[in-house]
């Protein structure tokens, strides 16, 4: 079993191999550029993990790990125009810098370019794995559409909030885990026990973003961000401090998500001591413990060597003990 | 073999069967608003012929149907918006009805469940399909990329503007055909000549729309629309015109290129009299017969029994002599 970091190298290596370069290359120069800006590789490094715990080899399970990172990208490459977002990680969107059209279409290319991965794998191993990737990717469509008419609903509840975020964040984990799982050969009991930790684990990795960005600065020493806070996102923290909050707070939170021009501090601060008195903060932890714990049975029920297992029990500990 | 409008009326009855639904209604109706705007289903129609071509019944060529019409329609929802079109065959497009956001997503949840309809073939022909439509995709969104290019570019070849067409429109239908023939059992050499017809027939239909475009109302009593060359739209008459102007006629082009305000109608008498004087209207039209020669050429080499070849047959002299 290999650990985080190797499987990392070997992944940033094999995505250098396999460098995006074509004609015109308008199209796919932008690409290379977006998959270069990096992040976690948590999903491609699952999907190796997952091959590795079922007995195939990490490269085996590699097209399939380079398929889900180039999904990732065109998803993020989408995603960040339909925010409106001027930058990824310090570096400037894809929209920022060539334009709207070329966006959408180095989106789309980079889906393609996704897909083709699956070329490389015999035809029925190939088809296990299209299918799968499939009903993910429009789950995770599924997911981004509610998230957005999350913006112009009112009533929301946090049975709603946790529907979304399992089609936004979790299935694509649950899918590199099973996809791993095809490759190494499993069977459809131990596939579903291999995508309930993908679950599992995202649902906790997301809870986790949502707790950070409220908290990461009353934990440690970090600066105070609460993006989530002052654009009045629908988090669990907001939802469901909303459905615990007495008539007075719950009317005083409703001036706070009307008002055009506020102090942001004031805002977040507001939001915050509500969010630790009614013992959402906790309660958000609990879960994040709960979800975390899912995930760790569904691996307990896989095999019960613990050298198999510990590449997976790290990478979620990593995730979901991150300070920021 | 069956006839063009007996094949429009099975597919249409397939499409209506298969209706797009699902939740979030906020991603799958429009979906299935834009799929009902309707079109000619050209792509689809030339899937099922061409099985047909290779003995396998147009009902096994139906899901490989379903599959490039659906991508069709998440080519045409992103370029609309790209190209900030309103309107789509009289209808709003999506992003004019639903915003920005949902259209992209619309278009990528489109495209997914384009893919999805190769999951009914056996795991061998399936990836055979993948693999051309694949190739195809990107090469879609490669000739899309190329044309936007176009705008900002000073000197446009012939040459580059045909390697242009064949990536943005023919090599779709030359993938339909090949589809077909992948259906029927095909082997290589005879799925090549399958993808040539359609190239061919892709490249004739492209300079006829152009054509039309430019010449429906001269040759008809419909009226003058000349929208390409209101919008500078580099089309093989703009290109070739250019390349054939003396210096004299190439500076009143240039200064006409460069006008922000002008007389619609004038601009468009303009160039429709200097591309007849030019003779460059004639050599589209004797364009249009050559690619046309060599469609049929290739559907020669591939039967001898007029019987099997006759609903192709129509289908492009009807594509190639319509007058609108």
């Amino acid at each position: 079993m290999t650990a985080f970091p190797e499987l990392y190298q070997y992944f940033q290596e094999a995505l250098d191999r396999n460098s995006i370069k074509g004609n015109p290359d308008t199209l796919y120069s932008p690409i290379q550029y977006f998959v270069n800006i990096g992040g976690k590789r948590i999903r491609p490094i699952l999907v190796m993990m997952s091959a590795e715990l079922f007995g195939a080899k990490a490269s085996e399970g590699l097209n399939a790990a380079l398929a889900i990172e180039l999904f990732h990208n065109f998803s993020l490459i989408h995603d960040d125009i339909m925010d409106q977002a001027p930058l990824r990680r310090g570096q400037q969107t894809i929209h920022e810098k060539h334009g709207l059209p070329t966006a959408i279409l180095t989106g789309d290319a980079t889906l393609v370019l996704a897909y083709q991965y699956f070329e490389k794998y015999p035809a029925e191993v190939a088809m296990e794995l299209f299918k799968i990737f499939n009903s993910t990717a429009l789950g995770v469509c599924e997911g981004q559409q509610v998230d957005m008419d999350f913006e112009s609903m009112k009533d929301i509840s946090v049975e709603m909030y946790n529907d979304m975020i399992r089609k936004k964040t979790a299935i694509l984990l649950g899918c590199a885990m099973q996809m791993g799982a095809i490759i190494g050969g499993a069977n459809k009991e131990k596939q579903a026990l291999a995508y309930e930790f993908g679950i599992q684990t995202g649902l906790a990795f997301q809870l986790q973003d949502d707790y950070l960005d409220a908290f990461a600065s009353s934990d440690l020493s970090g600066k105070q961000v609460g993006g989530d806070i002052i654009a009045n996102k629908k988090t669990f923290l907001w939802l469901r401090l909303k459905e615990k909050a007495n008539a007075e707070d719950l009317s005083l939170i409703k001036e706070w998500e009307l008002k055009k021009e506020f102090n942001a501090e004031e805002k977040v601060q507001f939001f915050t001591e509500k969010m630790t008195a009614y013992g959402v903060k906790d309660e958000s932890k609990a879960l994040i413990e709960m979800y975390t714990q899912k995930a760790f049975e569904s691996l307990d029920h896989l095999t019960t060597s613990s050298d198999a297992k510990r590449p997976l029990f790290e990478l979620a500990n990593q995730l979901l003990n991150r300070k920021y």
